[in-house]
């Protein structure tokens, strides 16, 4: 039997499933289900999808298709047309269908969609005779097939790659909006049906002189060429860059779905809206949606008019003034919502819906699993476990770690915000707050991000050309679009703080001005947006932390908590990072860097002495520099450890290569020369010996404390007198001492023994018995691994210093990667950053080999990791695997890295009955 | 039962036996062995061993001993004083005792040796009588004991460290110096016993004085206090620098034998000797030695009167007016005749042999396997090989590699060394020639040779705390000793150039001069060294190649090949270099480095163009300069691939990152500005940003493959171009292109497309069908070796490329390891020198991990080595181990590679009947 390349669905009946996202995209699987599935059986228009097998195939074989689609492809358009009674170009009762895209993951708006295909000169006469004469409504959709058409299939997948402003779309509105201005029409549904049936023939007569082509009038020709338009349009330059935003493998492929059309723009008992089962921006369990009398799908997600909400919960402050669904076509929308009831038990999560009612009959276009924003994601969660829709460990899995982060992203500060009356108001469409300077094009966006600026990028209204600079951009601010525009949609998964619709605003693309209220602000000037509240502040305000005190979010950690293995603790290098670690939950500090004390401000006294240190030629220059050294460092660690009471803190020594504290001004190395009673040219030889060709692998970590063993000698005391004092004082320190950039079991050794010696002396001097503490090393040089058996039976644990193993492993050094690995992620050589997420093919092996030949001499060691990786997601989950102890991250990485660790658990057990995450 | 610490020999029995040479040292071991086997049964004076495990004890109980040794002890002095009818300490018939070092390894000079004790007050009246009334010899022996004894046990071993001059011995020997001084004497023999009383109470005195301690008058304390000076030596400084460059671990220990004495010096019917089976300057299979009448062992290595030839054989231009002792002593020389016999059939090798001729008997006192220059290591393989004494993988296990190593130095060009005259003449006690500028202390040597200058050091005689300075001396030249002293065993067993016994030579260390024949010479004036003749001339005379036209090395190295299973392939850039090494034996290039046309001098045009390349801002400026440079690199490959006709040659892509070609000189920067049309500013801001933090890990190799595809794409060309031609022209070349710098197979993708893409270009535009190559890939980035399994899909073979995965794997910047590398060696935390020798922990893991990997996905995977530890012995039996299938080397290593592989191929069977080297 030939491969089956087209599944059909219509009429209470399905070829596929939800279960077939991969080969149906997650749309066509839905629209099965949807239709097919015995408990929904909903009505949904009929229609088949093309597999992304076809799209694999169309790649492979220089864009030919497999020759059975085409029949496969006839048979399901006669289905079609036996349900719809109805002639895919049939003059006298034409069927009218919609050409979709649609990839395993969703990626809104990446890919095109071509609607109203099947109108030609043949079977305009009969929609007109079907539409009960309504011609203005005929020509308006085909007005809007030959825009889509000639744009997406006659010139972006044809390669034509006009400038932006001589693209056929712009030069086609162009003709519209000149129609409008001569006639002095304000919107689109002020056009006549004879200025519609003229831009037609404007329209055509253009694309022939532009395109030097015939606008198609053959059905057929319509409907291949929006398929392949489709297919060709999941490498175009948006979805690409898409896919590497969001990790979405290029071999995917994407299906098509072609699906009879049923239209809410036929006239007022007409609709069309988008809906979802729980309200996505705060998560309450209330039908929560938008819709448009007369109007089709795309003007819902324009956000060219503002949608009226479905039913009184949706009101807002913008669309309060529109009827709602609810009160306006009380039949349908208790249909609807008995439907909506239907999808959330089934699906056993957040849905969201695109509907449509033609001429006073439901139509349900697509449902999938809603996209939420994190404190929606966690409050749905946790009242989801309330309700016993679902179970612990799936509300564990409904939460991503990015969308946790959300709720970690800072808010402005409330008792200053209550002083301040906001610029403008608009819909809030991501949480949280954002401040940054204005600039007004993607482009200026991602310049000005590169220098590290902070922006707003503030647009009429955005479009997926924006994606890169809405990424950079610290919030979004639109004047145009709903709650679900473009803008919206984007920052809600991205967690992004945003708000759209902001009417009040006139945004001035041209001239790099907005104004509103009758200010002007500039590109430059500083606002600061409350995306929670919809509120434009001008100026920069002050942000604090959005979790603090938050119950549900606090709840859910501790559900967390009770599935999690590995424990979770901070990279912290003073008492105020390791006391705000502390509070997000952190077990102990698994990275405090003694040297973190010579950087920033406030440091000059220390630093002087830890450059007087490092300059020193001979020991006793060393160790009277040390001496001074010595109340600095022990006052930062006893500090820490102070406010770490209780919890082990593994204190790193001194890691860098000397010459990064050599400084570079000249007032200060004389100063330096004047100290050390040296002459400034000898200094400067003696800074230059220093100097290394690759400071990475040169003289640095336990390198430093075999060649100047009174280094780790200071370092070590100042931990144990530290801790001592503090045993004193009624405290609990348990410090970890941790060797850095061991290679070999005889540099653990060598620093054992100082140690070893310093802590009998320590005990001497305060007359006491025993400190609690460890002693281990770091594994960060790739040997190590190898060796870890003979390092494990000095070290009492290993902390794996991932950024150095990738550096190493790779060869990459992290200061010079700028040359070529964005240009190893654009063309996908490598899938992603390994500084970002552990590679587990290359560093994460090294990393197995280190812990179990660690583990085969010691069987108690104790395993952590303490680079970046250790509050990333996905490394968090190999951290599990892998068996190791505990995690370490930065502060803020707390709680995602507890969530990760809840999942990792989950995702190891297999056991969950039915648990999909919005990314699925 | 007690452990055995001690081990009796004497009387035609023995308690060890040879193969306890880990317990015994090499030197009581071999004493047992010639003792007490049953083919032996040599008369050895009988002594006792104290195992090196006492050493071990000693070290780990704070200098202590296991409680079980004094009992053990007494019991062999007992057996001793028996069966020599003498008793220890005993005044009426004294038993006196040598109490010597002997480890595992011999390592000559570097421990402590004390004679004569037991020589008291109670003892010295007996002795005399025992003497026949030589009092002089009494005095004299005891003199020598409160000489030794007092430097080596009451200074050294108490470890009281005087500067040189101020020294217990040195102060000593000024008050004999004065003696002889007043009382014009010329030489030691000259001192009457009355003036020797006089000395050894002047002594005593001295020593108190300096000591503050009585010169020991028990025999028993004497005895005790020499065994722990030589456990305390071997930890002196002389000996852990010896084991540091010999590699020999800390851990082993020495053992000490104590043993009775028996005096080559009570008069002339005495002497004492050293000999050899066969010649150990040329391996000729002729008895050869030299012996003093009248004179203890010491004086014979000491060098302070020159020694008689044994026989007519060993006569030298400088002895042969000394009567031979088979003149002299003809009886007691056809003994000594017999037991060399008796002990080369026992041993299956030449032997090294002490004896001592005590009132006209015969004592053998020391016997090991003899150390020979590598000239004679090879004609005794072959000799003893003909002469059927060994088998074939005895032979091939006879030379060491480094032995080899010495028929490959170069020596002076006979055709210009027979028209100069010799400035003067001396022993030829280590082969080759050498040239260099004089210094005359060694550590002038050691200061001179960092700043890169050749040296030679001249010194009077050397001593044991010579070694570093000789160690980096071209040659050594001495002014007196004979080819048994210091120097000749030294340099004889590094195979450095050095003639000793130039007593025409007179040096003035204090001036910085030598004079010789009416000329004087002064430091850093140049001369030349015949090593081999023992010539020596003023200036600088030209080298060249020992190894060439030699039938006993090219058979040796026959033979190695009859053996060998890896093949022998060498890096060469330039078409001499591969000439070269195809003569030595090459089986292809394992590496052909593109970028190395660009070094060295006439490389300006090439390197200009590169240059230009470099600093190309646009793919279009880049591809023009590439165009520029393509006729260069072409004509190089085509030059090499000629050289190596029919053989593989391995061409590695552009590796370093470009900044290093970047020009420095204003100058240059000015023209390539010129040339290129922009400004010295624009210049110099593009070489800065190609500046990196890390270049070692940087954007480099694949990498810039890349990122810029032309600079593949045009080497690529220049290799099937150059191929081309060849074919045309009726040669054989076979390409294999290597892609450094590897991390993941999608690099290897990309850049094999490219190759495949200009392959098919070269063939269509030459109209041939087909130019045999292969593709590959460097294996060095330690990631590499993980993902092997992928990379091998599209690699053909595997180059390791071990410099770097060094580099990676230790993180150790090999231009930064000069920090702490030396300290590291120093301490002995790593073994030795990780870029010298391959490090089979870890990066030797990354190795196998590698292979195995890459032949699970493609079992005809070609693997080989191309760092430079490809010459080095225990890497290439190591390469043999993990089943390569070639090394690659430079040229003049290729013949110990050919060793080294046979070697491994030997060990790794291990049904070898009795094999030693002479480092065992």
């Amino acid at each position: 039997m030939a491969k089956k390349y087209v599944y059909f669905f219509g009429g209470g009946k399905a070829d596929g499933n939800e279960s077939m996202k991969n080969l149906l995209g997650g749309k066509g699987a839905n629209l099965a289900e949807m239709a097919g599935h015995k408990n929904l059986k909903l009505p949904v228009p009929p229609g088949f999808t093309i597999t992304t097998e076809v799209c694999t195939h169309y790649y492979k074989n220089k864009k030919a298709y497999p020759k059975e689609l085409k029949s496969q492809l006839n048979t399901a358009i006669e289905k079609t047309e036996k349900l719809m009674e109805k002639g895919f170009g049939n003059p006298g009762n034409p069927l009218l269908v919609s050409v979709r895209s649609g990839a395993r993951r969703s990626m809104p708006g990446m890919m095109e969609t071509i609607l109203n295909v099947g109108l030609t000169s043949k079977t305009i006469p009969a929609l007109i005779k079907q539409s009960g004469g309504n011609s203005r409504f005929v020509y308006d959709a085909y007005r809007r097939l030959i825009m889509m058409y000639s744009d997406v299939v006659m010139e972006k997948a044809a390669g034509i790659e006009p400038k932006d402003e001589q693209g056929i779309r712009k030069q086609l509105e162009k003709i519209m909006t000149q129609m409008k201005k001569d006639k002095a029409y304000k919107t689109d549904t002020d056009l006549k049906t004879e200025d519609l049936k003229k831009l037609c023939d404007l329209f055509k007569a253009k694309v022939k002189e532009v395109l030097k082509k015939d606008f198609p009038d053959g059905h057929n020709e319509q409907l291949w060429g929006s398929i392949s338009a489709v297919f060709t349009s999941w490498n175009g330059k948006r979805a690409v860059s898409y896919r590497r935003i969001e990790n979405i493998p290029d071999e995917w492929g994407t299906a098509v779905t072609v699906q009879t059309m049923v239209f809410g723009n036929m006239g007022n008992d007409c609709a069309t809206g988008v809906a979802f089962t729980r309200n996505p921006g705060n998560g309450e369990n209330k039908f929560y949606g938008e819709y448009l009398i007369n109007a089709q799908g795309e003007d819902v997600v324009a956000g060219t008019r503002t949608p009226a909400p479905i039913n009184k919960y949706s009101q807002s402050e913008h669309n309060k003034s529109l009827k709602t669904l609810e009160k306006g076509m009380p039949k349908i929308y208790k249909e609807l919502f008995e439907y909506q009831n239907r999808l959330e038990k089934h699906y056993y999560d957040m849905q969201d819906l695109e509907f449509t009612i033609e001429k006073g009959r439901l139509f349900m276009l697509q449902c999938r699993v809603g996209k939420r924003n994190g404190p929606a994601a966690v409050r749905m969660a946790m009242d989801m476990l309330k309700e016993r829709l679902i179970k612990k460990e799936q509300a564990l899995m409904r939460v991503t770690p990015s969308q946790l982060d959300e709720l970690l992203h800072p808010i402005i500060d409330p008792k200053i915000e209550i002083t301040h009356k906001p610029l403008v108001k608009g819909l809030p469409a991501g949480p949280g707050g954002a401040t940054g300077q204005i600039v007004f094009s993607a482009n200026d966006a991602v310049a000005w991000a590169k220098q590290d600026k902070k922006v707003i990028l503030v647009r009429e209204e955005t479009n997926p050309e924006d994606v890169e600079g809405m990424r950079v951009a610290q919030a979004i601010l639109t004047a145009r679009g709903g709650m679900t525009s473009h803008a919206a949609l984007v920052a809600r998964g991205w967690g992004k703080c945003c708000i759209v619709g902001c009417s009040a605003l006139n945004v001035e693309h041209a001239k790099k001005e907005m104004s509103a209220g009758g200010k002007t602000l500039k590109e430059g000037d500083w606002i600061t947006l409350n995306g929670t509240k919809g509120n434009v502040y001008e100026g920069k305000l002050p942000m604090i932390d959005a979790a603090e005190e938050n119950k549900i979010f606090d709840d859910f950690l501790k559900l967390c908590d009770s599935v999690k293995k590995l424990g979770i603790r901070t990279n912290a290098d003073t008492p105020e990072d390791a006391r705000k670690a502390r509070q997000f939950g952190a077990e102990g500090i698994g990275l405090f860097r003694t040297e973190h004390m010579f950087y920033g401000k406030g440091t000059e006294e220390p630093l002087f002495r830890l450059r007087k240190m490092i300059v020193s030629k001979t020991t006793e220059e060393r160790q009277k520099a040390l001496n001074e050294l010595f109340p600095y460092v022990k006052k930062d660690i006893k500090g820490t450890l102070k406010a770490m009471d209780g919890l082990p803190v593994v204190i790193r020594l001194i890691d860098p290569p000397l010459h990064e504290f050599v400084p570079r001004d000249k007032n200060k190395l004389a100063d330096l020369a004047k100290d050390l009673n040296i002459s400034l040219e000898e200094l400067s030889k003696r800074a230059d010996a220093l100097h290394e060709s690759n400071p990475m692998m040169g003289h640095r970590g336990v390198r430093l404390g075999i060649t100047y063993p009174e280094i780790s000698q200071m370092q070590i005391r100042a931990i144990f007198e530290a801790a001592a004092e503090l045993l004193k004082e009624g405290k609990k320190p348990y410090p970890e001492i941790m060797v850095p950039v061991v290679c070999d079991v005889k540099e653990l050794r060598n620093q054992l023994s100082i140690a070893q010696n310093v802590y009998q002396e320590v005990l001497k001097k305060h007359n006491i018995k025993k400190i609690k503490h460890m002693f281990g090393t770091m594994i960060e040089i790739p040997r190590a691994s190898f060796v870890a058996n003979e390092l494990a039976e000095v070290a009492e644990f290993f902390s794996y210093g991932t950024n150095d193993m990738t550096q190493m492993g790779f060869g990459f050094s992290r200061d010079d990667i700028g040359g070529f690995l964005p240009e190893y992620l654009q063309q996908g050589i490598l899938p992603e950053d390994p500084f970002q997420s552990i590679d587990q093919k290359g560093i994460g092996e090294l990393i197995k080999i280190g812990i179990q030949r660690g583990r085969k001499t010691n069987k108690k060691l104790e395993v952590g990791i303490c680079g970046e990786h250790g509050g990333e997601p996905a490394s968090v989950e190999f951290c599990h695997k892998v068996g190791m102890n505990y995690v370490s991250c930065s502060p803020f990485r707390v709680p995602i890295a507890r969530l990760a660790a809840a999942q990792a658990v989950l995702k190891e057990k297999q056991n969950i009955r039915k648990v999909k995450t919005p990314q699925e």
